[in-house]
């Protein structure tokens, strides 16, 4: 493997000229209507018949997305309520994306002690050993992690990264309202605490530059904070910047504007803006407008960089 | 549901005099040599070998202590490290150690903006809807949740707590050596940033105070600093604190004297120390090992209370 996650993303990005990332997040309630009707005609009431209509749904989305975007953001919360189905059907949308030749952005915020860490490491990024065989359980090419427990936390996954050319984006400044809370804490040398673990995540970015001179070790900068984001971007130069918070979140193309040096270096995430942009009325042209608003966004994004 | 969490946890240590928890973290490599064959010969070299072995394994030390602590712990990354198949292994353990009358604390450190929390707590504490019916995903009684984002990522774990009679345990110190990186971080009103979370969860916790005066809304608190643990204690006076650290990583019984209050109030748990207490030369007697440590715990930690 000798690109790394950073390279591999960079290269993407200038391919397709899109700096996005589709958010994979099913809603089934939000699901067109006769993809559901189907699988429950098909599977009766039951998880099956759910779970499988997530996973069409995906793939008709990754279908209608693979060549405009590098990327794609399933946020595994959403799999997980629907218990093992619900997984199978995380597992099978990943694979399904990488067979797209898309980067598949795991985003599950894991966080734990050293020896736990390296369990989800190799569960996401790495491979378990199975008897003679190594594994891939959950295959995507970089993980979202927070970074409460400290370095002996992160560890692990940089390991992974550097073995298997994979990527992190660390919890720096999240989107939400509550962010605050503790991120926006000032620590007695007059700093934020998010600017403190901005600084350990640009410390730690240093262990993988890539070829493009960004790191695999990058950072998750909320759009809908936009002064934030420009501080964030001086703090850490060279970490890739994955961006939650733009379309249904709130934050417009000139909120996300900070978190780019010179038009590179983040990609922008939009989930509900992208996969419901459909009239409830006309559920049958949800992949086309799932593209067309994609479009619409990568030329909302493009115009101010 | 009159019961809280709280008041379930409290009557069960009282009714086993037993303020202890037996962490269920899997190891492949150490599990009795026995078991994995046993489960090789019958399903081959494959996950189903390894993760059918994990299954009978957790079956024999929950039989072996259920009668003598009131919870265990199930770690789910390293659950998660073996895929789908270690997740169905996951699930089926929560059910055997229920159905033996434990409580179930999922240590799954999960946090995330609040729609995605949403997705988390339905899938650990609450129900999923399935059509008509609602249906337990990963059926436990608390996990462990960080609070990094902030309330608005803890209260949909609060909510399914007060519908459901469940509990959290929200990461304040834990116990590794780099915990120090953030959490000690000291703010500029000169508290750390621990206490500081600590103060918030105090707050919090008042949400669910059960009739046993304790509340649902707990802590995990590490063993390895007993200086902290004391701070902790008075600042979450009603807060039940989970306290790993315990055995392998360190922590003796002096040390975590100061998770109690007047000898109540705290859930020591211990990992290896209990399910890898066998002589690898004699695994057969793996189960009468773990609970013969656990005993042994027991009464360690009960003589300095």
């Amino acid at each position: 493997m000798s690109l790394t996650f950073a390279d591999r993303l960079y290269q993407s990005i200038e391919q397709k000229n899109s700096p996005i990332c589709v958010g994979l997040d099913p809603f089934v309630d939000k699901l067109p209507s006769h993809l559901v009707a189907d699988t429950r005609k098909a599977f009766g009431d039951n998880i099956q018949a759910l779970t499988q209509a997530i996973l069409e749904f995906n793939k008709h989305i990754i279908d209608a997305i693979y060549d405009i975007v590098p990327a794609v953001k399933p946020q595994i919360a959403f799999y997980e309520q629907y218990g093992i189905a619900g997984l199978e059907a995380y597992r099978q949308t990943c694979m399904y994306a990488r067979d797209k030749g898309l980067l598949v952005i795991a985003d599950i915020k894991r966080n734990d002690i050293a020896t736990t860490a390296h369990a989800y490491a190799q569960a996401y990024l790495g491979t378990t050993k199975v008897f003679n065989q190594e594994v891939e359980m959950f295959p995507s090419d970089a993980v979202t992690i927070n970074a409460y427990l400290g370095k002996d936390g992160i560890d692990p996954f940089i390991q992974e990264c550097k073995k298997h050319g994979k990527g992190v984006f660390i919890l720096v400044r999240t989107s939400n309202p509550s962010a605050k809370d503790f991120q926006d804490k000032t620590l007695i040398h007059g700093a934020t605490l998010f600017e403190a673990v901005a600084e350990e995540v640009e410390h730690w970015s240093k262990e993988i530059i890539g070829n493009c001179g960004w790191s695999s070790i990058g950072a998750v900068v909320g759009a809908t904070y936009p002064e934030q984001a420009k501080k964030l971007r001086e703090i850490m130069p060279n970490c890739f910047f994955l961006v939650p918070g733009y379309g249904a979140q709130g934050a417009t193309a000139q909120d996300v504007k900070p978190c780019f040096k010179q038009g590179k270096g983040a990609i922008i995430n939009a989930s509900r803006s992208i996969l419901y942009a459909f009239d409830p009325e006309k559920p049958e042209y949800f992949a086309e407008k799932a593209r067309q608003a994609t479009v619409a966004m990568q030329k909302d994004i493009l115009a101010v960089l």
